[in-house]
């Protein structure tokens, strides 16, 4: 039998509002089961605590909690899943670890020729 | 007995690769039920299925579909809830009518003295 | 000589802390000019004054303001900007305006068979 | 005379159409100067060239570039800046580091009781 796809999976759940890490926001991970799933991938679910996780700050959310549910396949092996929350507002993305340092690179933006302006 | 609170919920989807509202994408309302749930509020669950409709594109998503599970309260009776969907991110709020034109405000944005400038 | 194209434009600024338009938050329009761009098309500026409008709510924000730099052509005349705004965060997109009744659709989500489950 | 504070500044740019770091996309970093800027705080402005990054790809972007203007202060001076793109849409945040791993929590989301149930 093949073997499932062991995968590495890392969350990061910021709050948007204070631009902290959610400390204490509880998070569970659960995977789908059943014979007619293929092989190669596995459906997993997340679910985050959020409105626990405002109510304690003092604010009102106007999501109870927050799930995404996704596909781990043989390309997704090393997960990660950041989840960015404000009160009445959420994002969620399949991250990736690549982080480059800030360097002058060629000017980028708008080359503005001496003959170009904005008008206001 | 209390009537549960009637709203108004519209939905809005859309496909910010190709910014088009997402057509033909399949959404669903559920309503939690039960002798526990306070009378003032009532959780409710929209599914999106984003899955089939980035396929149906030629485009592979991480999220086989997209839930998200509000609380409806008698100040959110008017419901506006939009879902921005690419193929590996999507976000959701609460969102809000109001519109307004565009019009020339006092000047926003930094105001410029002439002795400031950005320095590349 | 082409006429540029005449432009609607309408913006939404949403404060996704408390779900609810940034009323009062000032916003400017500007409009690349310069011999050199094509007829076709128009770079255009929005300022959102984000800084000021979160400090009268009593918030400290990372950003003294924000900046929207987009494109209008023949196939963008009629825009729609929304900005969600949190003090740590934006997200602005190209939006559309069709809006649709929440209906029960075909069942979205994922159609569980009895024998698949959510293992914890 | 005192110093402006040092920082240090990491940059992340994600394309979430097809979930990859924005590789070749050009950025710069300016800096506000001028005589009237209080010492404990500085402001930064990053150019992220976007819209050369889709055109290389073959999409067209709505935006030509995106700006992000930001404060440096003292409790700011180690910095994360993601950049999420698609090409209608961004979002940009002030990160932070701190990720940890997925491990099984006190059961969040919907405590579900067995007399409650999703009514479709």
């Amino acid at each position: 039998m093949s073997e499932a796809p062991s995968s590495s999976l890392t969350i990061h759940v910021l709050n948007t509002l204070m631009s902290q890490p959610a400390t204490g926001l509880a998070t569970h991970l659960s995977q789908l089961e059943g014979p007619r799933l293929q092989w190669m991938e596995l459906m997993k679910r997340l679910d985050f605590d959020t409105g626990a996780y405002w109510q304690q700050l003092g604010y009102t959310s106007f999501y109870p909690y927050v799930e995404a549910v996704f596909m781990v396949t043989e390309q997704t092996r090393q997960l990660h899943i950041p989840l960015l929350i404000s009160p009445f507002s959420y994002t969620t993305y399949k991250g990736s670890k690549s982080t480059r340092e800030s360097k002058s690179a060629p000017a980028a933006g708008l080359a503005m020729a001496p003959e170009m302006g904005w008008r206001k």
